[in-house]
Protein backbone atom coordinates (compact mmCIF):
# COMPACT_ATOMS: atom_id res chain seq x y z
CA UNK A 1 0.00 0.00 0.00
CA UNK A 2 1.55 3.51 -0.87
CA UNK A 3 1.86 5.75 2.74
CA UNK A 4 -0.74 8.20 0.96
CA UNK A 5 -2.96 5.56 0.38
CA UNK A 6 -2.15 4.41 4.05
CA UNK A 7 -2.95 7.51 5.22
CA UNK A 8 -6.24 7.67 3.79
CA UNK A 9 -7.00 4.31 5.37
CA UNK A 10 -6.03 5.63 8.55
CA UNK A 11 -8.60 8.66 8.19
CA UNK A 12 -11.32 6.25 6.78
CA UNK A 13 -11.21 3.86 10.27
CA UNK A 14 -11.23 6.87 12.74
CA UNK A 15 -13.98 7.97 10.74
CA UNK A 16 -15.83 4.67 11.35
CA UNK A 17 -14.81 4.51 14.84
CA UNK A 18 -16.47 7.83 14.87
CA UNK A 19 -19.35 6.85 13.53
CA UNK A 20 -19.48 3.49 15.63
CA UNK A 21 -18.87 5.94 19.12
CA UNK A 22 -22.33 8.02 17.87
CA UNK A 23 -24.30 5.39 17.24
CA UNK A 24 -23.67 3.72 20.48
CA UNK A 25 -24.31 6.98 22.31
CA UNK A 26 -27.15 7.51 20.41
CA UNK A 27 -28.61 4.62 21.58
CA UNK A 28 -27.77 5.22 25.05
CA UNK A 29 -29.33 8.12 24.95
CA UNK A 30 -32.45 6.79 23.78
CA UNK A 31 -32.64 3.99 26.25
CA UNK A 32 -32.60 6.30 28.65
CA UNK A 33 -35.26 8.47 27.16
CA UNK A 34 -37.16 5.41 27.42
CA UNK A 35 -36.55 4.89 30.90
CA UNK A 36 -37.34 8.48 31.97
CA UNK A 37 -40.88 9.04 30.07
CA UNK A 38 -41.72 5.12 30.66
CA UNK A 39 -42.04 4.18 26.94
CA UNK A 40 -41.63 0.46 27.17
CA UNK A 41 -41.77 0.36 23.29
CA UNK A 42 -39.06 2.42 22.77
CA UNK A 43 -37.05 0.78 25.08
CA UNK A 44 -37.94 -2.48 23.08
CA UNK A 45 -36.72 -0.93 19.51
CA UNK A 46 -33.51 -0.14 21.44
CA UNK A 47 -33.23 -3.67 23.05
CA UNK A 48 -34.03 -5.41 19.01
CA UNK A 49 -31.53 -2.83 17.11
CA UNK A 50 -27.92 -4.29 18.72
CA UNK A 51 -27.35 -6.17 15.14
CA UNK A 52 -26.42 -2.90 13.64
CA UNK A 53 -23.60 -2.39 16.44
CA UNK A 54 -22.23 -5.58 16.09
CA UNK A 55 -22.17 -5.33 12.89
CA UNK A 56 -19.96 -2.38 12.58
CA UNK A 57 -17.56 -3.63 15.36
CA UNK A 58 -16.76 -6.30 13.27
CA UNK A 59 -16.49 -4.39 10.22
CA UNK A 60 -14.06 -2.16 11.82
CA UNK A 61 -11.97 -5.09 13.33
CA UNK A 62 -11.93 -6.29 9.85
CA UNK A 63 -10.50 -3.13 8.87
CA UNK A 64 -7.72 -2.98 11.28
CA UNK A 65 -6.28 -6.31 11.12
CA UNK A 66 -5.75 -5.36 6.94
CA UNK A 67 -4.02 -2.34 7.42
CA UNK A 68 -1.78 -4.76 10.10
CA UNK A 69 -1.38 -7.02 7.80
CA UNK A 70 -0.70 -5.37 4.65
CA UNK A 71 1.93 -2.88 5.41
CA UNK A 72 4.31 -2.95 8.29
CA UNK A 73 3.07 0.17 10.27
CA UNK A 74 5.60 1.96 12.12
CA UNK A 75 5.90 2.02 15.83
CA UNK A 76 3.51 5.28 15.80
CA UNK A 77 0.83 3.51 13.67
CA UNK A 78 1.39 0.13 15.03
CA UNK A 79 -0.06 1.88 18.73
CA UNK A 80 -3.09 3.81 16.87
CA UNK A 81 -4.14 0.57 14.77
CA UNK A 82 -4.20 -1.90 17.95
CA UNK A 83 -5.62 0.86 20.10
CA UNK A 84 -8.45 1.06 17.52
CA UNK A 85 -9.34 -2.39 17.86
CA UNK A 86 -9.54 -2.08 21.39
CA UNK A 87 -11.46 1.15 21.41
CA UNK A 88 -13.96 -0.66 19.33
CA UNK A 89 -14.95 -3.63 21.69
CA UNK A 90 -15.09 -1.03 24.28
CA UNK A 91 -17.69 0.86 22.02
CA UNK A 92 -19.50 -2.35 21.37
CA UNK A 93 -19.94 -3.02 25.19
CA UNK A 94 -21.24 0.69 25.58
CA UNK A 95 -23.73 -1.08 23.27
CA UNK A 96 -24.89 -3.82 24.56
CA UNK A 97 -24.73 -1.18 27.91
CA UNK A 98 -27.74 0.76 26.09
CA UNK A 99 -29.55 -3.03 25.94
CA UNK A 100 -29.27 -3.23 29.23
CA UNK A 101 -30.26 0.20 30.32
CA UNK A 102 -33.30 -0.81 27.95
CA UNK A 103 -33.86 -3.74 29.35
CA UNK A 104 -34.11 -2.28 33.08
CA UNK A 105 -36.15 0.74 31.45
CA UNK A 106 -39.29 -2.07 30.45
CA UNK A 107 -39.55 -3.66 33.90
CA UNK A 108 -39.06 -0.46 35.85
CA UNK A 109 -41.89 1.15 33.76
CA UNK A 110 -44.75 -1.45 34.30
CA UNK A 111 -44.82 -0.40 38.05
CA UNK A 112 -45.55 3.27 39.17
CA UNK A 113 -43.03 5.97 39.13
CA UNK A 114 -40.48 6.43 41.43
CA UNK A 115 -39.27 9.52 41.82
CA UNK A 116 -35.79 10.52 43.16
CA UNK A 117 -33.92 9.37 39.86
CA UNK A 118 -32.96 13.04 39.14
CA UNK A 119 -30.02 12.34 39.29
CA UNK A 120 -29.56 9.49 36.85
CA UNK A 121 -30.14 11.89 33.65
CA UNK A 122 -27.12 13.76 34.97
CA UNK A 123 -24.96 10.52 35.28
CA UNK A 124 -26.22 9.93 31.70
CA UNK A 125 -25.22 12.84 30.42
CA UNK A 126 -21.42 12.96 31.90
CA UNK A 127 -21.21 9.33 30.87
CA UNK A 128 -22.35 10.26 27.29
CA UNK A 129 -20.05 12.96 26.85
CA UNK A 130 -16.98 10.88 28.47
CA UNK A 131 -17.98 8.68 25.62
CA UNK A 132 -17.94 11.23 22.78
CA UNK A 133 -15.02 13.38 24.20
CA UNK A 134 -12.76 10.31 24.18
CA UNK A 135 -13.41 9.56 20.65
CA UNK A 136 -12.87 13.23 19.67
CA UNK A 137 -9.41 13.31 21.79
CA UNK A 138 -8.73 9.83 19.81
CA UNK A 139 -8.97 11.85 16.34
CA UNK A 140 -7.22 14.69 17.36
CA UNK A 141 -4.43 13.06 19.19
CA UNK A 142 -5.37 15.23 22.14
CA UNK A 143 -3.73 13.88 25.51
CA UNK A 144 -4.80 16.71 27.35
CA UNK A 145 -8.86 16.18 26.67
CA UNK A 146 -8.50 12.34 27.23
CA UNK A 147 -6.64 13.27 31.07
CA UNK A 148 -9.76 15.30 31.54
CA UNK A 149 -11.95 12.28 30.77
CA UNK A 150 -9.84 10.37 33.15
CA UNK A 151 -11.02 13.38 36.22
CA UNK A 152 -14.87 13.06 35.15
CA UNK A 153 -14.68 9.37 36.38
CA UNK A 154 -14.95 10.26 39.51
CA UNK A 155 -17.75 12.56 39.53
CA UNK A 156 -19.14 9.24 37.86
CA UNK A 157 -18.57 7.84 40.72
CA UNK A 158 -19.83 10.10 43.54
CA UNK A 159 -23.11 10.10 41.52
CA UNK A 160 -23.44 6.66 41.55
CA UNK A 161 -23.08 6.78 45.38
CA UNK A 162 -25.62 9.08 45.52
CA UNK A 163 -28.10 7.66 43.85
CA UNK A 164 -27.14 4.26 45.57
CA UNK A 165 -27.78 6.17 48.87
CA UNK A 166 -31.05 7.53 48.08
CA UNK A 167 -32.55 4.94 46.86
CA UNK A 168 -31.64 2.50 49.72
CA UNK A 169 -33.14 5.28 51.99
CA UNK A 170 -36.29 4.82 49.90
CA UNK A 171 -35.84 1.18 49.75
CA UNK A 172 -36.13 0.80 53.43
CA UNK A 173 -38.66 3.37 54.19
CA UNK A 174 -41.14 1.86 51.92
CA UNK A 175 -40.42 -1.39 50.69
CA UNK A 176 -43.48 -1.44 48.72
CA UNK A 177 -40.42 0.45 46.21
CA UNK A 178 -37.86 -2.57 46.57
CA UNK A 179 -38.43 -3.86 43.24
CA UNK A 180 -38.35 -0.31 41.25
CA UNK A 181 -35.63 1.32 43.20
CA UNK A 182 -33.50 -2.01 42.40
CA UNK A 183 -33.79 -1.51 38.58
CA UNK A 184 -33.03 1.85 39.08
CA UNK A 185 -29.98 1.11 40.91
CA UNK A 186 -28.61 -1.15 37.88
CA UNK A 187 -28.91 1.49 35.64
CA UNK A 188 -26.75 3.76 37.69
CA UNK A 189 -24.31 0.61 37.30
CA UNK A 190 -25.08 0.51 33.20
CA UNK A 191 -24.27 3.93 32.99
CA UNK A 192 -20.93 3.42 35.42
CA UNK A 193 -19.89 0.46 33.15
CA UNK A 194 -20.28 3.26 30.09
CA UNK A 195 -18.13 5.49 31.91
CA UNK A 196 -15.86 3.02 32.75
CA UNK A 197 -15.56 2.05 29.43
CA UNK A 198 -14.98 5.58 28.08
CA UNK A 199 -12.21 5.97 30.63
CA UNK A 200 -10.43 2.70 29.25
CA UNK A 201 -11.07 4.80 25.84
CA UNK A 202 -9.15 7.91 27.58
CA UNK A 203 -6.35 5.44 29.02
CA UNK A 204 -5.49 4.53 25.55
CA UNK A 205 -5.97 7.68 23.44
CA UNK A 206 -3.19 8.80 25.85
CA UNK A 207 -1.28 5.63 24.95
CA UNK A 208 -1.06 6.63 21.43
CA UNK A 209 -0.49 10.15 21.47
CA UNK A 210 2.27 9.72 24.33
CA UNK A 211 3.63 6.02 23.74
CA UNK A 212 3.76 5.85 27.53
CA UNK A 213 1.45 3.28 29.29
CA UNK A 214 -1.19 5.67 32.49
CA UNK A 215 -3.17 3.04 32.84
CA UNK A 216 -3.28 2.53 36.63
CA UNK A 217 -1.36 5.38 36.70
CA UNK A 218 -3.99 8.20 36.92
CA UNK A 219 -4.59 9.50 40.67
CA UNK A 220 -5.60 6.91 42.34
CA UNK A 221 -8.81 6.48 40.38
CA UNK A 222 -11.03 3.44 42.48
CA UNK A 223 -12.18 0.72 41.15
CA UNK A 224 -15.84 0.91 41.19
CA UNK A 225 -18.07 -2.14 42.93
CA UNK B 1 14.06 -11.84 14.21
CA UNK B 2 14.01 -15.22 13.22
CA UNK B 3 11.64 -17.40 12.49
CA UNK B 4 12.39 -19.62 15.74
CA UNK B 5 13.32 -16.84 17.74
CA UNK B 6 9.49 -15.57 16.84
CA UNK B 7 7.48 -19.16 17.91
CA UNK B 8 9.70 -19.20 21.26
CA UNK B 9 8.71 -15.76 21.80
CA UNK B 10 5.09 -16.05 20.94
CA UNK B 11 5.15 -19.42 23.29
CA UNK B 12 6.53 -17.29 25.58
CA UNK B 13 3.76 -14.78 25.59
CA UNK B 14 1.00 -17.59 25.59
CA UNK B 15 2.76 -18.82 29.25
CA UNK B 16 2.91 -14.85 30.54
CA UNK B 17 -1.03 -14.86 29.38
CA UNK B 18 -1.58 -18.50 31.78
CA UNK B 19 0.06 -16.66 34.01
CA UNK B 20 -2.06 -13.72 34.27
CA UNK B 21 -5.19 -16.02 33.91
CA UNK B 22 -3.97 -17.81 36.71
CA UNK B 23 -3.28 -14.57 39.13
CA UNK B 24 -6.81 -13.13 38.28
CA UNK B 25 -9.18 -16.41 39.08
CA UNK B 26 -7.28 -17.56 42.09
CA UNK B 27 -7.94 -13.14 43.20
CA UNK B 28 -11.82 -13.72 42.04
CA UNK B 29 -11.27 -17.15 44.75
CA UNK B 30 -10.04 -15.58 47.16
CA UNK B 31 -12.07 -12.40 46.77
CA UNK B 32 -15.51 -14.91 47.03
CA UNK B 33 -14.07 -16.80 50.00
CA UNK B 34 -13.80 -14.03 51.93
CA UNK B 35 -17.13 -12.75 51.29
CA UNK B 36 -18.27 -16.13 52.35
CA UNK B 37 -15.97 -16.77 55.41
CA UNK B 38 -16.90 -13.09 56.20
CA UNK B 39 -13.24 -12.18 56.78
CA UNK B 40 -12.93 -8.15 56.21
CA UNK B 41 -9.10 -8.32 56.03
CA UNK B 42 -8.55 -10.84 53.81
CA UNK B 43 -10.94 -8.83 51.73
CA UNK B 44 -8.98 -6.04 51.65
CA UNK B 45 -6.03 -7.44 50.68
CA UNK B 46 -7.36 -8.28 47.98
CA UNK B 47 -8.45 -4.59 47.08
CA UNK B 48 -4.45 -3.67 47.87
CA UNK B 49 -3.07 -6.40 45.72
CA UNK B 50 -4.81 -4.97 42.29
CA UNK B 51 -1.40 -3.80 41.24
CA UNK B 52 0.33 -6.86 40.39
CA UNK B 53 -2.55 -7.36 37.81
CA UNK B 54 -1.84 -4.30 36.46
CA UNK B 55 1.58 -4.81 36.15
CA UNK B 56 1.56 -7.46 34.35
CA UNK B 57 -1.33 -6.26 31.86
CA UNK B 58 1.33 -3.55 30.96
CA UNK B 59 4.53 -6.39 30.60
CA UNK B 60 1.88 -8.11 28.15
CA UNK B 61 0.76 -5.51 26.17
CA UNK B 62 4.34 -4.00 25.72
CA UNK B 63 4.98 -7.81 24.14
CA UNK B 64 2.18 -7.79 21.95
CA UNK B 65 3.05 -3.97 20.14
CA UNK B 66 6.77 -5.25 19.81
CA UNK B 67 6.07 -8.45 18.93
CA UNK B 68 3.62 -6.70 15.87
CA UNK B 69 6.40 -3.97 15.20
CA UNK B 70 9.77 -6.83 14.85
CA UNK B 71 8.48 -8.83 12.50
CA UNK B 72 5.31 -8.23 10.03
CA UNK B 73 3.40 -11.44 10.82
CA UNK B 74 1.54 -13.64 8.85
CA UNK B 75 -2.37 -13.60 9.18
CA UNK B 76 -2.88 -15.80 11.07
CA UNK B 77 0.30 -14.56 13.87
CA UNK B 78 -1.55 -11.41 13.54
CA UNK B 79 -4.74 -12.55 14.70
CA UNK B 80 -2.88 -14.44 17.51
CA UNK B 81 -1.06 -11.27 18.42
CA UNK B 82 -4.11 -9.04 18.58
CA UNK B 83 -6.63 -11.20 19.91
CA UNK B 84 -3.70 -11.83 23.33
CA UNK B 85 -4.42 -7.93 23.62
CA UNK B 86 -7.51 -8.14 23.73
CA UNK B 87 -7.50 -11.34 26.17
CA UNK B 88 -5.32 -9.27 28.34
CA UNK B 89 -7.49 -6.31 28.86
CA UNK B 90 -10.56 -8.74 29.46
CA UNK B 91 -8.14 -10.62 32.16
CA UNK B 92 -7.76 -7.20 33.89
CA UNK B 93 -11.27 -6.41 33.93
CA UNK B 94 -11.49 -9.65 35.51
CA UNK B 95 -8.87 -8.53 38.15
CA UNK B 96 -10.55 -5.60 38.96
CA UNK B 97 -14.32 -7.68 39.18
CA UNK B 98 -11.97 -9.56 41.93
CA UNK B 99 -11.80 -6.20 44.08
CA UNK B 100 -15.20 -5.53 43.26
CA UNK B 101 -16.17 -8.39 45.16
CA UNK B 102 -13.77 -7.96 48.20
CA UNK B 103 -15.02 -4.33 48.62
CA UNK B 104 -18.74 -5.66 48.37
CA UNK B 105 -17.37 -8.77 50.85
CA UNK B 106 -16.29 -5.77 53.24
CA UNK B 107 -19.35 -3.76 53.35
CA UNK B 108 -21.84 -7.27 53.51
CA UNK B 109 -19.78 -8.74 56.30
CA UNK B 110 -20.21 -5.60 58.84
CA UNK B 111 -23.23 -6.59 59.28
CA UNK B 112 -25.04 -10.21 60.34
CA UNK B 113 -25.19 -13.07 58.53
CA UNK B 114 -27.62 -13.16 55.77
CA UNK B 115 -28.09 -17.10 54.53
CA UNK B 116 -30.27 -17.33 50.98
CA UNK B 117 -26.36 -16.91 49.55
CA UNK B 118 -26.27 -20.32 48.70
CA UNK B 119 -25.59 -20.30 44.63
CA UNK B 120 -23.10 -17.48 45.08
CA UNK B 121 -20.12 -20.19 45.04
CA UNK B 122 -21.52 -22.01 42.39
CA UNK B 123 -21.66 -18.65 40.39
CA UNK B 124 -18.10 -18.17 40.99
CA UNK B 125 -17.18 -21.99 40.64
CA UNK B 126 -18.82 -21.53 37.15
CA UNK B 127 -17.05 -17.79 36.00
CA UNK B 128 -13.62 -19.17 37.75
CA UNK B 129 -13.92 -22.48 34.95
CA UNK B 130 -15.10 -20.25 31.72
CA UNK B 131 -11.85 -17.94 32.83
CA UNK B 132 -9.32 -21.01 32.69
CA UNK B 133 -10.83 -22.62 30.49
CA UNK B 134 -11.20 -19.69 27.77
CA UNK B 135 -7.18 -19.74 27.92
CA UNK B 136 -6.67 -23.22 28.02
CA UNK B 137 -9.01 -23.17 24.68
CA UNK B 138 -6.53 -20.36 23.38
CA UNK B 139 -3.41 -21.82 24.16
CA UNK B 140 -4.40 -25.24 22.60
CA UNK B 141 -6.46 -23.58 19.58
CA UNK B 142 -9.38 -25.71 21.05
CA UNK B 143 -12.24 -24.05 19.31
CA UNK B 144 -14.67 -26.20 20.61
CA UNK B 145 -13.66 -25.84 24.10
CA UNK B 146 -14.07 -22.22 23.57
CA UNK B 147 -17.69 -23.04 21.87
CA UNK B 148 -18.77 -25.00 25.20
CA UNK B 149 -17.64 -22.11 26.91
CA UNK B 150 -20.19 -19.73 25.43
CA UNK B 151 -22.91 -22.02 25.99
CA UNK B 152 -22.10 -22.42 29.63
CA UNK B 153 -22.42 -18.32 30.03
CA UNK B 154 -26.57 -19.23 29.88
CA UNK B 155 -26.15 -20.85 33.15
CA UNK B 156 -24.45 -18.15 34.59
CA UNK B 157 -27.47 -16.03 33.58
CA UNK B 158 -29.76 -18.26 35.27
CA UNK B 159 -28.21 -18.21 38.59
CA UNK B 160 -28.19 -14.80 38.64
CA UNK B 161 -31.65 -14.37 37.46
CA UNK B 162 -32.26 -16.79 40.30
CA UNK B 163 -30.00 -15.08 42.67
CA UNK B 164 -32.05 -11.66 41.87
CA UNK B 165 -35.07 -13.21 42.73
CA UNK B 166 -34.56 -14.90 46.18
CA UNK B 167 -32.80 -11.89 47.43
CA UNK B 168 -35.81 -9.24 45.99
CA UNK B 169 -38.10 -12.19 47.95
CA UNK B 170 -36.01 -11.80 50.94
CA UNK B 171 -35.52 -8.07 50.79
CA UNK B 172 -39.57 -7.48 50.36
CA UNK B 173 -40.18 -9.92 53.59
CA UNK B 174 -37.96 -8.72 55.94
CA UNK B 175 -36.94 -5.12 55.13
CA UNK B 176 -33.88 -5.13 58.03
CA UNK B 177 -31.70 -6.89 55.17
CA UNK B 178 -32.30 -5.20 52.12
CA UNK B 179 -28.41 -3.86 52.22
CA UNK B 180 -27.07 -7.16 52.86
CA UNK B 181 -29.60 -8.41 49.96
CA UNK B 182 -28.34 -5.27 48.00
CA UNK B 183 -24.70 -6.22 48.44
CA UNK B 184 -24.60 -9.76 47.54
CA UNK B 185 -27.06 -8.77 44.05
CA UNK B 186 -24.14 -6.59 43.15
CA UNK B 187 -21.72 -9.53 43.60
CA UNK B 188 -23.50 -11.34 41.39
CA UNK B 189 -23.33 -8.96 39.06
CA UNK B 190 -19.44 -8.90 39.31
CA UNK B 191 -19.33 -12.59 38.54
CA UNK B 192 -21.52 -12.39 35.95
CA UNK B 193 -18.84 -9.60 34.66
CA UNK B 194 -16.50 -12.21 35.00
CA UNK B 195 -18.15 -14.56 32.67
CA UNK B 196 -18.86 -12.07 29.81
CA UNK B 197 -15.41 -11.45 30.12
CA UNK B 198 -14.46 -15.23 30.06
CA UNK B 199 -16.98 -15.24 26.90
CA UNK B 200 -15.53 -12.48 24.88
CA UNK B 201 -12.05 -14.29 25.23
CA UNK B 202 -13.62 -17.38 23.68
CA UNK B 203 -15.10 -15.56 21.04
CA UNK B 204 -12.05 -14.23 19.94
CA UNK B 205 -10.17 -17.80 20.48
CA UNK B 206 -12.77 -18.80 17.71
CA UNK B 207 -11.71 -16.02 15.71
CA UNK B 208 -8.01 -17.03 16.21
CA UNK B 209 -8.40 -20.79 14.94
CA UNK B 210 -11.61 -20.76 12.56
CA UNK B 211 -9.97 -17.04 11.33
CA UNK B 212 -14.16 -16.61 11.51
CA UNK B 213 -15.73 -13.96 13.10
CA UNK B 214 -18.71 -15.30 15.72
CA UNK B 215 -19.12 -12.51 18.06
CA UNK B 216 -23.03 -11.59 18.01
CA UNK B 217 -24.05 -15.23 15.79
CA UNK B 218 -24.05 -17.71 18.24
CA UNK B 219 -27.16 -18.89 19.43
CA UNK B 220 -29.18 -15.69 20.21
CA UNK B 221 -26.57 -15.29 23.36
CA UNK B 222 -29.02 -12.74 26.03
CA UNK B 223 -27.13 -9.22 26.91
CA UNK B 224 -27.30 -9.38 30.45
CA UNK B 225 -29.08 -6.51 32.68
Amino acid sequence: MEPRHFEMELQSLKNRLLGMGALVEERVHLAMQALMERRIEAAEQIIAGDAEVNDLQIEIDDRCLKLLALQNPMASDLRLITAAMKINADLERIGDQAVNIAENAVKVSAAAPLRPIIDLPRMAEIAEAMTRDSLDAFVRRDANLAREILARDDEVDQLKDQIFRVLLTHMMADPGTIERALGLILVSRNLERIADHATNIAEDVIFVVEAKDVRHHHEEREVQS
